[in-house]
């Protein structure tokens, strides 16, 4: 590895980052409403949700990042200003107005994100109260309680941060993100911040960005439902004093592994957090046609509930795994495709070659099944592409969590 | 209604089909071999899954079914034939010569269905010898066990029948499904059978069953996976004496009314069977652009485990319905959107208007969610097209009965 990890780092481990959160009241005790703060200009870029019904905060904040330096994002947990309508719209442009006052800028450089409850309107007078406070909350040791202040029904807030070198200055890269997945009533957003000190070129950043995005926040998945509300927002301050990175730098390979680092443990956190999981589930899918083909297998593989289900009770069950690859959309022979279940320790057993099942050893399967992390891999002779994903199992406490009433 | 139900009517109640089933011994006690058989020559038409993993008997129907007088089905339940490789092929192949030679006909004339375990091969000896007794059972009252026959999971039958007149002459259609999604192991395989004595043109028959696929079985969802081994077919024998009806026959909307009242009903059942379901979910979409879009809306719906669970919890959570609709892939405007809950009993409570949540009350909504039978109305401004869906919800027993050990 060519990056450091920072122990306890966070979104204001980079230089020239600052966060601050506080209790507004949106929540009924913990903080619920968080600012992260950059105090150079900053070169940025974000991807949201492509549900079609996309919150009012995700609509502006797609604005925001239609302009360069964006210089602080402004976060509520607890309400998640979806189904709201023109109201919700407003209520934002005024939470954005209000949080661009308390920090000197102009509003379209701050951005917003809101996770919580759909259909309630946002509660604007405890909000415009606690933005002020959160202004003035801001510090450069605030990342590990505004990690705390994203989440929802998160079990622990999700942070990392590494440093590497680029043309020999130490370069920063940190993050947060919430989101359990398998979680409480309208809750199931996944948010994610990262910020980074290094000076960067947009057009490389935007690209490489929605590379890594596309590697790690798009392939994990836990229940298949995409939010109304998911956003990645990733702000590059420059104050690291390298050259700047583009394709063409010669450590930019460096910058993106370090880069991918960050994304994709806080993305892997959001999966192990998913609430009523009880395995995490890694699916490796190996020689498909296209990147495209082996995203799409490994994700069927993944969403499946009859896999999930499986895998909680420990059965290796790959006659549903090769079903679901069978529907992925993916092209492939089967009589081409081998099949090997693994675990964290390690331990493989290859239970599918050429479509056959092998004569393998039912009580090795068994063995391997009881570990916390299950690996799939699955390898067809379609071509040279490959993709990794990462899921969870499925347990009675989805059902319990998710089928009580909301309250 | 321009049909007639025909009380305890099955797939052998339209004149000159007929049904044998036996115990050959791929299960351990109950019927596992079914043969349904036209005496006249046949119409016939068949929709199969698209799953790339395909069960030999799927390739080998899609074989017979480019040819014209299909006089016979082969069903064995207990094992599916799939992941099987060239061996399972020569098996299906050695079955479909064994029925033929036990009925007189030609392997071409004989479709096979299989649904069971995936991965191991057909127990030969048994089937061979149970296929001559199948033959030697078959009878025009055989329908009703037939339909046991071909279950796996199902916890009952799935049958129906209706008689219409056209030309003045009786027209009967019947049929008979197994399948109930929420399922044990690698037994998720929906298999559907339906027989008309009804004189129909080839080209209009393959026309109109597609698109009532698309309408019935289609639009069922239980857990979102497609089986390697889903077939329907559609023998018509023509015996009844009509006018061959075509698209320009006057009585056609008759007959394909008819058609879809069996189809839909079995598709149904098969719903309404899901193991671990505790209620039937319908979803009708409306004002949509076209009818892939209304489709793609109900059954996204349909599909989300955390619509699933909400309704198992009697929960009225329309964001997360709302959540499912914007990631349908549908096109629609939110700000058009209107959503209503309503039961068997007819029910309903509006909870959303022009994208915005009324002011409805909840103990409205908790009493419309007691019920058995919970429907979804969901209207957008985006056109003229609808479309209706059938789930059911999520329960513990889910898990419970897909996570437990193969056996």
């Amino acid at each position: 590895m060519t990056y450091t990890l920072i122990p306890g780092g966070n979104a204001t481990s980079p230089t020239g980052f600052k966060a601050g959160s506080v209790h507004s009241g949106v929540k009924s005790s913990k903080d619920d409403l968080v600012i992260l703060y950059s105090e150079y200009p900053t070169v940025a870029t974000a991807v949201f949700t492509q549900n079609l019904a996309a919150a009012a905060p995700v609509q502006i904040s797609r604005e925001v990042f239609q302009q360069q330096d964006v210089r602080a994002v402004l976060v509520n947990s607890g309400n998640a200003n979806a189904c709201t309508g023109h109201k919700g719209l407003e209520d934002a442009h005024l939470t954005q107005q209000k949080a661009a006052e308390a920090l000197n800028l102009k509003p379209h450089q701050v951005a917003l994100a809101s996770t919580g409850v759909i259909g309630l309107p946002l509660p604007m007078d405890k909000l415009l109260a606690g933005i002020p406070m959160a202004a003035e909350a801001l510090s450069i040791e605030g990342g590990a309680k505004a990690a705390e202040g994203i989440m929802t029904t998160d079990t622990n807030p999700k942070v990392m941060a590494v440093a590497t070198s680029i043309n020999g200055k130490i370069v920063t890269i940190g993050g947060m993100a919430k989101g359990s997945g398998m979680i409480n009533p309208n809750m199931a957003t996944m948010l994610g911040f990262v910020t980074t000190d290094a000076a960067v070129d947009p057009a490389y950043l935007k690209k490489t960005f929605k590379e890594i995005v596309a590697d790690t926040y798009n392939m994990i998945t836990v229940d298949g439902d995409t939010s109304t509300n998911d956003t990645v927002i990733l702000l590059a301050g420059g104050s690291a004093g390298n050259e700047i990175i583009d394709e063409n730098h010669p450590e930019e390979a460096k910058f993106r592994e370090a880069l991918m680092a960050v994304n994709q443990h806080l993305a892997v956190s959001i999966v192990k957090d998913g609430e009523g999981a009880t395995k995490l589930i890694e699916a490796v899918t190996e020689g498909f046609a296209t990147k495209a083909d082996a995203r799409m297998a490994a994700k069927a593989v993944l969403n499946s509930n009859l896999v999930k289900t499986a895998i909680f009770g420990e059965d290796g069950n790959w006659g549903r795994m090769i079903c679901s690859l069978g529907y992925s959309g993916a092209a492939f022979d089967l009589n081409q495709v081998a099949l090997s279940l693994g675990n964290g320790q390690d331990q493989w057993v290859q239970v599918l070659e050429k479509g056959l099942p092998l004569d393998y050893d039912e009580d090795k399967v068994a063995e391997v099944l009881k570990d916390k992390l299950i690996k799939i891999h699955i390898t067809a002779a379609a071509g040279e592409a490959s993709a990794r994903g990462w899921g969870c199992d499925f347990s009675y406490d989805y059902v319990k969590i998710n089928g009580s009433y909301r309250s």
